[in-house]
């Protein structure tokens, strides 16, 4: 029968059947494979299996439906240590990836008209998800320092002068998507400030904040706030597995009574939840140590082969932590076109227009770095570059020889 | 700040945070804590993370989104020899559960004010997606036979007539929640039938199908179906473990897409699925006849223990298959208020009007019987007589002795 004329207003459609990563995948937020602990991540869920046994016969493992209680006992003590956060285990909700986390707040606050406020350049699925709900969006642009807080308040100023109310400001406000910066802890104070005097909330998403070449990092923004205004999104596919899926939601009972009626899938995967549980009070802080050393040695060579291939016809800023890198191309290149072709050529990157709302967002590409190994990211900027002059005539020249 | 002013339309609230299970559990599709095969799955998941390693690093396990593909594999060749199904494994999607399945299938199709035909006793859960979805239901009386396909034909011939056409009908043809009957072969011959004849789709949830105690049922009607008009959604919940959170949905490509397009969780958890891979080919067939004999087990001890406190003030179908007992009590008792005051003294049932849609929903209730051991069942039925006979004044005698 035909399916289509039965389809909802929701649908899209997705691609054909997946065929494979292309051979030089600078897209997805996959991680480097050789920092994925196996032996360490097999021996926790050992434990976590012997341990629980035949729990595994209950929903929840006599957790309950915000997730095994173990790891929410870790979490509190991870965020206190690393973000600054005051919270209990029933403030956590664990999901299925911070993904689900995202869609679950914007489904308990965000109807089709309402508007939220985002960073200018962005995590892509967040654009994606704001249109989809038919969320319209007002853009706050974004320094070395984060969200420009002078221009947050003029948006807001402007927006309550004209009767207009925000849900919510959503920010990445630690290792940005996709500029990896940091907001600085005057920033972040401003920010919370701004947002009590307009009343509105605050969903911060901070999935990759661990990733730090430093380790240095100011409060989140839910640690600093005071007024309870500040939804918490986390994740530990960045640092330990993105297959895991193991995100989660910090809020209050009153909003997150209100995630979890919205929650229909009974539960996420049991496994990863014990071995995390297991897993990371023994080794989740050295691990993310060596997993940074690891990411920053990549990002090196992606610098170093960008210099090389495209010399002074890109620009970047070097960014304290993350796995992806915000490039600018000189205005004769749309990358818009320049993904199009390099894609069924082998070479996968994300166009800026993807991940931007700003007016120059196809002079931008974003390259995730984390998963190719450091030869795969040389002879894939190489054929970037070689993919770019063809179309372009940009670069002209690369660094030792003429195309 | 206040949450509450920013709530979207979408929004209902979860009572308080999670205590624990009640004494006394006849509720959830929890199973026998005594089958979970806990060393077996734990060889099943060392060996897949031995198997798969660091392509932990990488969202899908390099399998795409639409699951771990040795998974489907099995899957391909077990629908083919329990349910007559031939799908490839494009066409099967891996959900985090069967719920997760339901969700994406109902928002693929279904807009508010649409109309879905309902087996008239249904899983709360279904009916309860349907009213938040704002669909319309049209039901169809269920007997120890299935769905009554004579009155379907005649709701869909009224509903033509009117120049309705319901989406698709929703039905749980393979041990009925909460009846336990199993479609005859003839009636699903029927109902593909008809259902070809009004040109409607159907979605068929077999998440129980494979609890059958003499292993013997008739093909699904996605394998009868010449016309690619089936859904199949479908489970490991109820047969290894529903925390490990894994179903599955196929469906044809040209729906699949949409599907994938509406999953934006990023994939299900990567160790459930490669644990099911490992474990599937070599103990699937064998534990669910040993989880079967142990079921079985715990039905009769429930029936028994009903028998004895409740005698001939209940009546109830002893089921094929299954987790639960649909039970039916004289008219002169509330469920609903059953339920209200058993809850709070330790004993959880499911009230017969939030599981049918029939008029005299509220003389059922459903037990749940795979979770409890034996001697809970008993003391859990014996408490649930008292509390009936102190608030209705019956049963009037237990077996032997006055009240």
């Amino acid at each position: 029968m035909n399916f289509e004329r039965l389809l909802s207003s929701a649908t899209a459609i997705a691609d054909n059947p997946w065929s494979g990563f292309p051979q030089y995948n600078f897209v997805g937020g996959h991680i480097d494979r050789a920092t994925v602990p196996v032996d360490d991540l097999l021996a926790a869920v050992t434990a976590g299996m012997q341990k629980t046994g035949s729990d595994l016969a209950s929903y929840g493992l006599l957790s309950g439906p915000q997730g095994y209680l173990p790891l929410r006992e870790y979490l509190v003590s991870k965020l206190e240590r690393y973000s600054g956060m005051t919270c209990s285990a029933d403030e956590i909700l664990l999901t299925s990836g911070s993904l689900q986390g995202m869609d679950l707040v914007n489904q308990a606050l965000l109807d089709a008209g309402d508007t939220v406020i985002v960073e200018e350049s962005n995590y892509g699925g967040a654009l994606t998800r704001f249109r989809k709900l038919g969320v319209d969006m007002e853009s706050i642009p974004v320094d070395n320092e984060g969200m420009q807080t002078d221009e947050l308040e003029k948006t807001l100023s402007r927006m309550t002068a004209a009767g207009q109310s925000p849900k919510f400001i959503y920010t990445i406000p630690t290792v940005h998507n996709p500029t990896g910066s940091i907001m600085t802890l005057e920033r972040r104070h401003a920010l919370l400030e701004i947002a009590a005097k307009h009343d509105v909330a605050v969903v911060e998403d901070e999935c990759y904040a661990d990733l730090i070449w430093d380790g240095q990092r100011p409060a989140s923004l839910y640690g600093l706030d005071t007024d309870t205004r500040v939804i918490h999104i986390g994740s530990f596919s960045k640092t330990i597995s993105p297959a895991l899926r193991v995100g989660y939601v910090v809020a209050p009972w009153r909003l997150m009574g209100h995630l979890l009626a919205l929650k229909t899938d009974a539960g996420s995967g049991a496994l990863e939840q014990l071995l995390l549980a297991e897993y990371c009070p023994k080794h989740f802080d050295d691990h993310v140590t060596s997993v940074n050393q690891a990411l920053k040695r990549k990002l090196d060579t992606l610098t170093g082969a960008l210099d090389k291939e495209f010399g002074s016809t890109v620009e970047y800023w070097y960014p304290p932590g993350g796995i992806f890198l915000w490039v600018k191309f000189d205005s004769t290149v749309d990358t818009q076109k320049l993904a199009s072709v390099a894609g069924p050529e082998g070479v996968s990157i994300n166009p800026g227009h993807e991940w931007s709302l700003q007016s120059d967002s196809k002079s931008f590409i974003r390259l995730c770095f984390a998963y190719p190994d450091e030869d795969t990211i040389e002879a894939g900027v190489a054929r970037l570059a070689e993919i770019c002059h063809n179309t372009f005539g940009v670069p002209a020249y690369g660094a030792n020889r003429k195309r």
